[in-house]
């Protein structure tokens, strides 16, 4: 799909060349102040026009609206309300643009690379877990079957940590990396492991089937840039007061270098109710489906931040319309390294996971659970 | 129901005769800063005492940490930071009491006094809709036999507006109630409908089964206090910043006055997130059904301030545990007077149902939608 | 002066005689999706037409954009949205008109109606002091000397307290009132103090020189428009997650009934941090300054939570333009009936006032403080 | 400095050798829920001693609270909330060790290693000024010798710059370095630019006196280790909504290091008031000067978002103990690449630098403003 994909992109480069993408749709107003006098108009004007665009005038009873037509990337709109006499600049259209769902003819659906076909973004549901921390080779593969057989498709598990604590626990690095394909060649699920570091996307990138970014790193744009040249697959977290618009451009960091494989992943932002980790934004899940062609994803751990609020959220997410999950679960979460108040027991996984397939069924998705024996 | 109810709130009521409730599970814990010099833990110690407390002192390496054991009505925890050597004053417990899920034995459930005994908290999912404001006789009526006819059970609508604007439509008032009170005679809804004004309770109490309390009104404590002295059930909205804390307390005042008939109302929360009107606190839901006994509804009409939005937050909030929905419908909503971004139309509306009892269903809650004909 | 002010409004009511106020700015812009159909723009510009406004068409290269010229309390932006082919309206020009700096021709001075003659909004910085609630006659009269001693012009006591538990102290209710009063007879201090419900309006405005309306209230709509017909100034804090704009509307609901003696009060907002009780949203001051001719105060009491911060606070509050300090000030903060965390000493306000005075100097501000005998 | 500094981080290293620091003063409080029964208590403190702590039980009339005495880093609080019976965990203490107050025995005082002298956290308050992004050798030149000329003590000015949309300008990179250097030569000041990229710290280090860490990259991880095994002071910007404990663990990172000349700057966090680009917590520098020994900056530019608020803003910064301000300054910022809006001119800022003498002054601060030719 790569190919034609940028084919497609190289189609809508501006005619002029110049490294920014013509985007079509947008509009610039500017609005002057009641009462601006004839010359600061004129100025307005003549700033607009030097910058190779055309200036179309509405004169209201007490405003003048000045409307900008042309290649916009020209004109910066901070600077018009430098201007004298300019009360607003209003730009009209969206900022991203292959990101946008008006960019692609149909839904991306990102496909895990494993041998079970799996893809993301179509009707089947998705359900990644695993633990927060690759902690060990026993307590990996004990949850990795775990997860399996509770009709996980794909497993998580954090080799290198962002913790807010310089003293925390960091992660086991390249080790657990060497265990998450251990792991995969036995289960034959694929894998999913974070990226904090631009110097280490080559690294991960030879283990892990998707490269994560983390919440605290979707402003990362080195970490962004350097992920968009890889070939693995991308699962992009919303940063903790990031708005859908900022994770949508954190997208287009990594589509603009050619990695089309993008998946959302919404995980809670940051306000001032503290009865959870975090507030899930519910509704970022059908926005982002109008706004975008990419699958969108929801972490209801990081969200909630305690085990018994995730099953809710889950159901509450599947039901708005994700296209997968994103879970942590540990074999004993009083012993584990972190997120420990918010994994999910094995039992409590495969207790969300029978509710998620009766949930997913009634809103026409598709989440296959193994029949208990 | 009542009689016993308020027969349990006075075996609970302190022996000391004090207006005040006793609470039990409180405790106070009172950190002592690093160094603190033997006088001012005996000083600290002699405070809680004179306030008829004892005080439980626990020696560590640094710190000294003084439990307080008694009756914490007596001791304002944050005048306690006010003595020297104090570092924090720990509250343990939760300050609501009558609204706390330890109170009663079980679900509490409110009738809506229509003939077909509609209940909300039990395991029916109950739908409120109609218009934001009552704009006339048609618009009302059409509303409400179309909003029947796709299995609401009870009617919304505002006589009274609270608007952010003096200059905006205020609504109909006393004629919006009559005609509130006559289409109810003609289709058996109960009709819900907001009460602004202390000095309206009466009023709007002889005309509505439901009397809503706004989310801008959720800390008018006037308000509460006399609806609280009504006979009528209440839905109270969560304020536009409010925590889940405050909310049970807003509750509280009400229960407090013997007034038992309490629905919450999740309806989004104020975040910096500009794509949604307001952000849709999902997980409050299931932490309300954690901390309390009242029903919980949810109204996905504003936190979505987009007809769009409304029901992807409508079935994500039944997956996640609610009670019941109020929801915007309007005629016409390119006509509406009010949150007519929101409305949705009759079809769309019929449409959200279907969808509603499906997901209803997959959660063990009955919905009933008409059939088609 | 509220004669003149009068008749200015008067002056600006639409010729047509409706009850909305005219008002000149206002422009509201549709813009289109790109690639509309033609029938779809004829469509909204005949909905704009039979509101009696003119359409003024701009077609770009992908978009047209439609300004709506004429009154606009005709035509409500938010149905606009639900017209086909309508990608946004943008409503320009502010919604607050008495309250707009654009309509008084200078800044607005409220006389507090002392012998002393003290005004608020002119070149002395005013301090109100005094304890957050009345607690009693001597701890009243204690503080009122104490205060005033310090340099502060009017003092501040709660009668009616609104607080979040309906257990919790809720104000001496009258006797309070005729003791601030009491203390005024003897001080000369004008007495500012909270009304809580609209049925005590007149009671309070027997007794108070200001009304204030506490954070909670800003938006009871009943409360304001009564306040509105007292004769008495207002003193109206922002609400705890009010937008700018929300604060001015509250306030324009009090100016629309012809009281124009209103002082706003930023107090801090609700936010994500939770080192301080409120975030002091400190460039509110310029910005109300510039929007508005009402006086600006600042809360630093509330905003800090803790009593010290609220030196710091206060000195960035004049620094930053604020016409006057409200401050909570205790004869022993650890025995408070409330915000007893927050209340400074009389040797604190003391020390504050005295690095209040050197601030004003420097921004050019007067604020008398007694010398020390 | 450096070394007598690590010598005191040493000195407080666990006995135990442990890579962890051992920090004095840190409780771990366990509250049980009402009723638990003796079994789980049990449970508990078997649990608590298991990891070499001992549990001191303090029983109340209906809750048992367990103290943890002993080192904590062996015990995740997070994990106790999972064994049946926990209602709460309550950590006392402060996370960060060598940014803690408690740790340094007086204020660090940061050098910017220019022939003047430049000291940050001392007597006088240091203003860094500069436009957003080098654009150019004349702009530069100019723009440093003007805000040299008004008082401004080091120039700030963008390399690579991080922009939230892959299209906008991303700085001029090497050749922006090379040009602040030669500026530095020329003018003498101190060069303050940002560092997006771990494997950039080298390179910009051999150009920079101060490396920045913008807010977007103030949790990135791998960034603030590099940048910690430098030897240039750094300025760490508080990030778009980290709470001031999230601050000061990332100061924390760079300190962990070994590098101690970290220098703090609140810039305004994110907030739901829409009328400035960020909500300046003006609190947090009280709060700041409280809990750290570091310098506080402020950064009222990016606070504000428009020209005209950056002078109340930086007064207010400055009244409220700031130790320096970061100022963007322009010669057109009609014409800029970035941050136009906010950017001063050279007179704005050269007017702001008189008024912010004289409040500095007030404040007992030292600010040398060149006088009028």
């Amino acid at each position: 799909m790569r190919g034609p994909f940028l084919l497609a992109i190289a189609a809508r480069r501006s005619p002029s060349g110049s490294p920014h993408f013509f985007w079509t749709g947008t509009r610039m107003i500017i609005v002057t102040a009641v009462g601006t006098p004839a010359d600061d108009v004129e100025n307005i004007v003549a700033h607009v026009e030097r910058a190779g665009l055309r200036a179309h005038i509405s004169r209201g009873e007490e405003r003048t609206i000045i409307g900008c037509i042309g290649d916009h990337d020209k004109l910066i709109a901070a600077n018009l309300t430098r201007l004298p006499g300019v009360e607003q600049v209003l730009k009209i259209g969206k900022p991203y643009k292959i990101a946008s769902r008006a960019f692609a003819g149909s839904d991306t659906i990102v496909s895990l690379g494993d041998a079970a076909g799996t893809r993301v973004g179509g009707s089947e549901l998705v359900v990644i877990a695993g633990p927060c921390s690759v902690e060990g080779r026993d307590m990996l593969f004990q949850t990795a079957h775990a997860v399996q057989a509770s009709g996980a498709r794909a497993l998580r598990g954090g080799a290198f940590k962002p913790r807010s604590s310089p003293y925390a626990f960091q992660g086991m690095g390249r080790e657990a990396l060497e265990l998450l394909a251990e792991v995969r060649a036995e289960t034959g699920l694929p894998v999913v492991t974070e990226v904090l570091d631009p110097r280490q996307v080559e690294l991960v990138s030879e283990f892990a089937d998707v490269l994560q970014v983390g919440a605290r790193n979707m402003q990362n744009f080195a970490l962004l840039t350097e992920i968009g040249k890889s070939h693995r697959p991308v699962l992009l977290k919303r940063g903790l007061s990031a708005t859908i618009t900022e994770l949508l451009m954190a997208a287009e960091y990594v589509l603009a270098q050619g990695n089309t494989q993008v998946m959302l992943c919404e995980r809670g932002i940051r306000t001032y109710e503290t009865s959870t980790r975090n507030t899930l934004d519910i509704a970022a899940i059908p926005v982002l489906k109008r706004e975008t062609h990419l699958p969108v994803l929801v972490d209801p751990s990081h969200a909630a931040g305690q085990a018994a609020l995730v099953a809710p959220l889950a159901m509450a997410a599947i039901a708005a319309g994700a296209d997968g999950l994103l879970v942590e679960v540990h074999p004993d979460p009083t012993c584990a390294q972190s997120d420990g108040e918010q994994s999910l027991t094995f039992a409590a996984f495969d207790s969300m996971m029978r509710q998620a397939r009766v949930v997913a069924q009634a809103m026409g998705r598709e989440l296959t659970v193994p029949l208990l024996v």
